[in-house]
């Protein structure tokens, strides 16, 4: 193995890989390290965690085709700290790997990259693309829902469902609320359908790592792992086993009570109205908040025996009845910190069933569901 | 108690005076609260550790005088979150605070501020003003050699010495290495002379509070505490009893090698050097990077068994002898921070004896002392 790369390039590339580096212990030394390989004029970098898999492709000056695994944790800080010029990376004596640059060189002792596991692979036919800004927008939309809870792995995913190859929904809930989008894809129909559960580590990894630009991302399935590829990169995750709550069945399609509100505003208060509840002893977990919706206006009061009372009133539109009815905030505030429109609507029907949050004037179709707290 | 104050004023003062508030949860619940007092057309503001107390002073629209102390967590981070408009504050019932803003408002449970321990009264004779600028930056110079091990006090604080009125000097060591900071004030000589101890960490608040703007601050001595005034804020502190150490005793007068290196070429060197040699089992506490002062170079080296090893090349202006020299890196890289000069010089005797780093060019006269690792 010999190359050089330029450092800005180069860290990039395992910067990125570096997401799929666990902390956790119990994975085999091998798993802590970066696979590194040069062939032709490329560098691939690697690295997984058997939960999520990251391949970044770089350009590079290849003198000597080769590969290595180099520990993660002190290879990436180091790249981070060096100067920012051409750095010239081979192989040297005992295994180590020489990363000469100027006048100076580190030698970093290496693992065997026969050791590294070789990323899934996929067959071609089981794929489909769409815009990338609209899948991440998607995830960071639904993630909020989903639990993190390992011991119902279910909860901890997302759903990812496609129909007809041209609608895709994603959906995720831990049970006291739900998330929900879809992306109609500019396709023509076809008999491109599917229904798999996607852990939402890896989707939000994958929101992460692609640039939010106008380019395309492929997914392409398997039976228990999905690849996502976008800009040089892959990433493959597992997938979670097991059938997904029937979604369709929790949304209730009436209401009586609709409300429209500025979602800065309705924000801004829960914020200030979570201050004094979520620290309650009494009722630590539920971070209850009391919306009073009324003509005109809705009332948002919390209480603390601890810390004391706030009330606040906020201008709304109302269509439909006045309700009284009591959320967890941390749940209202997951939603509003999603939804980018100005305004949002709330539908109701009594104090004991779900409401449905929406943005009002959104382009993908989006809806949160949040259950209800007990008022007394 | 009854007032007006504009929400982002009223933030600014909370949050000052909060840096005062221990999370150490043996001190008495009054102190977890800031000190609220409306008297005539200002708000005083106040809280203490009994170790360091600030108090901030914010002009207000007063029409009730009165005080109070309100639980310093919930309260500062209500304040941060309140829109920034005119807050209305008031006492209520049960003695409960009101803060009023908008068509909203919130209650919050408060102590009484009778339970709340006076600040130290100071008297006006020993006294001396100096350019905030000054002390701010002599302080964070000097502050990185002080320890943060306090079975021995006495190297937790920061030696303050006044000579003739005219000369301020701080000195801090952890006794494995000392700064040394004068400011020449531009007084008549007088007989004002005092040296004493003062807790760093009340030094390093100080320097964080006060703006390096133009202005001035007062410093009142008395026998066991000091005063800092400027900005409308008092900062007060108690002293560390005891003898510091004679530092001019420890500070070598002559050498036979003096270097002369750009500050950030060594700085981005040591860096890389300590990334292999600090997490080194074998000597984890060093942290122990080689020097290997040449010519016209200076290499500088590092080598773990674990991860590897690192050599470094960098120009450098020699006079006198060449030599091989041990240094902890994080003692020369805390130096390095917080010199601002593009070049510094480092004086040296023998492998054994103290290196003593200082800016070139540098407007006050500041001086670092290292004790070097054995290399062998």
């Amino acid at each position: 193995m010999k190359f050089s790369i330029d450092q800005a390039s180069f860290l990039e590339g395992v910067q990125i890989v570096q997401r799929a580096i666990s902390t956790k212990s119990v994975l085999p030394p091998i798993l802590s390290g970066i696979y590194m390989e040069s062939k032709d004029q490329n560098i691939i970098l690697k690295a997984t965690d058997l939960e999520i898999g990251i391949e970044c492709v770089l350009s590079a000056n290849v003198s000597e085709n080769g590969s290595t695994v180099l520990p993660a944790r002190y290879f990436v800080e180091l790249v981070k700290k060096l100067p920012n010029i051409e750095l010239h990376i081979e192989e040297g004596d005992n295994g180590q790997i020489r990363i000469g640059y100027g006048k100076s060189e580190v030698m970093l002792n290496a693992f065997s990259a026969d050791e590294f596991p070789p990323l899934q692979q996929f067959e071609e036919k089981n794929m489909l693309s769409l815009p990338k800004d609209k899948l991440i927008a998607a995830i960071r939309n639904v993630s909020i829902a989903a639990s993190s809870d390992y011991t119902r792995p279910i909860f901890t995913g997302i759903l990812l469902e496609i129909t007809d190859g041209n609608l895709l929904k994603l959906v995720a809930t831990d049970t006291h609320r739900l998330a929900y989008t879809e992306v109609r894809l500019d396709k023509e129909p076809s008999d491109f359908n599917t229904s798999i559960i996607i852990p939402s580590k890896s989707l939000i990894e994958i929101s992460r790592i692609f640039n939010m630009d106008e380019g395309e991302v492929t997914i392409y399935l398997d039976k228990n792992k999905i690849l996502f590829e976008a800009d040089h990169i892959k990433i493959t995750s597992r997938l979670i086993e097991g059938k997904f709550v029937n979604y369709k069945q929790v949304i209730p399609e009436e209401f009586t009570t609709r409300v429209r509100v500025l979602r800065k505003e309705l924000n801004d208060s829960l914020e200030r109205a979570s201050l004094l509840s979520r620290d309650d002893l009494s009722k630590r977990k539920h971070n209850t908040v009391k919306l009073s919706i009324q003509e005109e206006v809705m009332d948002i009061s919390s209480k603390s025996s601890q810390i004391g009372e706030l009330e606040e009133m906020i201008p709304v539109f109302l269509e439909g009845k006045t309700l009284d009815i009591g959320f967890n905030a941390r749940y209202l505030l997951d939603v509003l910190r999603v939804i980018d429109t100005e305004e949002i609507v709330i539908d109701l029907t009594t104090e004991l069933s779900p409401g449905i949050l929406r943005p009002v004037d959104g382009q993908d179709q989006s809806l949160f569901l949040v259950l209800p707290i007990r008022l007394s």
